[in-house]
């Protein structure tokens, strides 16, 4: 009987690394949660970004996955070790596959990272970095605006230069040679990023640098049959449905809503 | 014994309803909570938005309240008849006031309403005003990348006016006189909003409009004794602190988190 890989994100973005997850292993089963009832998690408070991942990672456990890949690079930088004590199945964030791709791709050890609020304040990524390069330098900037305006379609947009041009500005004082994409939705605007920071700097995507490692990590399972698909959300699935089927170039098949029961409790 | 006024909205906009409310009834008691461990609602689909206004309402019915105003434009949109199930103590959402005040404010009859998605979809404001003045032509759009932007605090800056005037372009070719600001968010942006459509353009804010509804509704609670004033939040208090410090100018006194506790279910 094989056991799928579990992958979680705060909603949609994940697909990126979904996507590349399929691609490097067809054969395996995927089942992705993404909690779009909930999102986004970049802008809320460490020990709610915990509570949802657990929450999250409890659901893709009863559904006997062998492997918890935490797309949301948010929950990766500030829920991990919560996962960990959770269950002993292998979990990986998208962190330490970013960090080790951009210590590869950089030469003059200037790197810079962007992502939520979540994801910068944390300092994930610096750390990790620094564990592999101690004398890298990191520069972390929080680009809130991103998310929405890739979930307003406007990637292309004169706007998206702009906001770019706003953000990335104190960055390329810095002269960075690498720049982490840290949150899904960014690869995205990778264009957009791209002519604003130059040809000459690296943009290291998580999504990709996520489905190297776990070919490192993970024996590939082979037994001639193509991975099943299964896609849960917390939020309506017919919006999933269409969005996922502009990332993934296909409507998935088993897609169902996921509910939540909750009760107040004053703290 | 008086009983407090509720009050709720998806996270931080509605304290510029609260603010409006404590101004006109100073001896009131209020409590208000915030969403914001699931903040935003306006993408979301109405189930979900039904389900979230119900727990917030049912947290408020517990604190004991009198009168239940509902802040946020989306939920008002939505889940009013939700809310009236539940409950049999007065519900007032921001739909109807603002409705009536631009009615009154419109000399030609064409008038603009912007808010979230989730808002706009439901043609809520359009059927309120219609109600009022039947032969009214109301042209609504949505402006996801509003609230976003405020809470990132540009509102005075480039970018704001420049996304003010991409999704304000088409409202404009109508040539409305009166704009309904259909998000408590839209407030901090009038200024914005205001070059963008000219002074000739009448801006509703629900948040007043809702303050002048009450008025005509409650008999005012008059002990000679101030008002008290009660916070409740579902993410970290530090962070709503910061905010409604901004908005209130003075930093709120009584503020306390309440948690959630979910479990999963697959519908």
């Amino acid at each position: 009987m094989k056991k799928p890989i579990g992958i979680f994100d705060s909603g949609i973005g994940g697909l990126t690394v979904y996507k590349a997850i399929r691609q490097a292993f067809p054969e395996e089963d995927l089942i992705y949660f993404g909690d779009t009832a909930r999102v986004p998690y970049g802008p809320k408070s460490p020990n709610t970004i915990i509570e949802y991942s657990v929450q999250n990672a409890r659901f893709l456990i009863q559904q006997g996955i062998k492997t918890l890949i935490v797309a949301c690079n948010t929950s990766s930088s500030v829920a991990l070790d919560a996962l960990r004590d959770l269950t002993g199945i292998p979990i990986i964030g998208v962190i330490d596959p970013g960090s080790e791709v951009a210590v590869r791709a950089t030469k003059s050890g200037r790197i810079g990272v962007i992502g939520t609020e979540g994801t910068v304040r944390s300092n994930a990524y610096s750390k990790a970095i620094k564990k592999l390069l101690p004398e890298a330098e990191v520069f972390s900037y929080a680009c809130p605006l991103f998310v929405p305006i890739v979930e307003e379609g406007w990637q292309d947009h004169h706007i998206a230069k702009e906001v770019a041009t706003h953000y990335l500005e104190e960055l390329l004082k810095q002269k960075i040679d690498t720049l982490v994409l840290g949150c899904t939705h960014y690869p995205l605007l990778a264009e957009t990023i791209s002519e604003v920071v130059g040809t000459s700097v690296t943009l290291v995507d998580s999504a990709q640098a996520i489905a190297q490692y776990l070919g490192v990590l993970l024996p590939p399972d082979r037994d001639g049959n193509a991975g099943k698909d299964s896609f849960f959300v917390s939020d309506n699935e017919q919006k999933f449905a269409a969005l996922a089927g502009r990332i993934l170039t296909k409507n998935p098949t088993m897609l169902k809503r996921v509910r939540l029961f909750e009760s107040w409790f004053i703290d």
